[in-house]
């Protein structure tokens, strides 16, 4: 059976789950891609008849299953992917994991859009230069500490985030730094070093087999300005 | 067993797990409510050794289990306090609705402090005002119409989200509500008519027997301007 993933044609928040797919080899279908499939996701949100009409994409669907919001996407996924540990902490853990940077996600989508996501950036330029300050002083540090500290306490040679065996978090944060390197290179190029367990997860993801495929194929959407990660320098310090 | 409850002393996003613990009857500890207890509580937060270290409060200790992110900690609650849907979906269904309710709790927080969570609503309040207006005017109709809409999909004579039974989103859903009515009264005036189930859930969760009186206790923390729902009359409108 394939999965039918339901998200905007670029890379944003769909490309949490694009990237468990892809990792996974699992069959997928990225509806929206085509003008017929941005219809169907239209329909779908605006039919309120729908049992569990989701709020916004991304979406899942999966014969009856129908989830939204990324990180319980995730969730449910994990397991039938091979992409989560056993046991119910574990997976708890993992999934809290994922919810830390699903928020740093939404932080970085505010350094461009501090005051109104319905608004253009060049709407709230001079409020995005401030919210960006405090974002690289001690927001990035914040998190990037975090998951510095949960890979120091994995088992000596993991390099991943629930040790042992990669789960769809680590995909996650190879793509959150992936991002962040893309929107905030100076910033990043400063911080990285600090961060060694962070760069070497984010080489280790990249280097595996079928994430390399997927980033080099036309699969993989490009970065661009209509998307959470954006390459505004005057933001970058 | 008493479950411990790690979170400021006061309402914040700690709130939500509160009400789960309080319309169950269950026996909890609500840790830094003492001095002693919130020594613990940083203590615990700064331990880079503990295996689940949290990212930030709160989080809840059950025996060896550590668990942050609030939507993660009802998440683990919902079944064993009995406030939880059987089935794997349906229980994810009400983690999805939880996880939308914490994204709203993000925004309002956000209308308050657009630029910093470091810094002073004072520092920030001409962006405050610019980030309440679109707030109000499209982003409480867009998830109360959501809200509404679930509602309205639930069997004849349900007041609650998963239909049947509460569950803890029906509490977090009182609790927003009756958060943003004490933020934005005015905004809230006008709007909540257009939404009758929505009022309707917050009036019978309100009347529910433990709940009314949890609210009348002093284990409630009153509002106030150090937490997330804040009267500012200037954002209102």
């Amino acid at each position: 059976m394939v999965y039918k993933l339901y998200y905007w044609p670029i890379q944003g928040r769909g490309e949490f789950i694009r990237l468990a797919f892809e990792e996974a080899g699992a069959p997928y279908e990225d509806v929206a891609r085509t003008g017929e499939g941005m219809g169907e996701m239209m329909a779908l949100m605006q039919n309120a008849a729908e049992a569990h009409q989701p709020f916004a994409p991304p979406f899942l669907r999966d014969g009856d299953a129908l989830i939204g919001q990324t990180a319980a996407i995730l969730f449910y996924l994990g397991p039938r992917l091979g992409l989560a540990p056993q046991g119910e902490l574990e997976r708890l853990w993992v999934h809290q994991i994922e919810l830390t940077i699903i928020d740093l996600v939404g932080e970085i989508h505010d350094t461009h859009h501090p005051l109104d996501g319905f608004l253009y950036y060049e709407d709230q330029k001079p409020e995005a230069l401030r919210r960006s300050q405090g974002f690289r002083a001690r927001r990035i540090p914040k998190f990037l500490g975090w998951f510095e500290n949960i890979l120091k306490r994995t088992p000596e040679g993991s390099a991943y985030l629930a040790g042992g065996a990669i789960s769809y978090a680590d995909l996650s944060l190879f793509n959150v730094i992936e991002g962040l390197c893309y929107a905030f290179p100076r910033a990043m190029g400063g911080l990285v070093p600090d961060y060694p367990r962070v760069a070497a997860l984010h080489r280790a993801v990249a280097a595996r087999p079928r994430i390399k495929a997927y980033l080099a194929s036309e699969r993989r959407s490009p970065f661009g300005e209509e998307d959470i990660f954006r390459s505004y320098p005057e933001l970058d310090g």
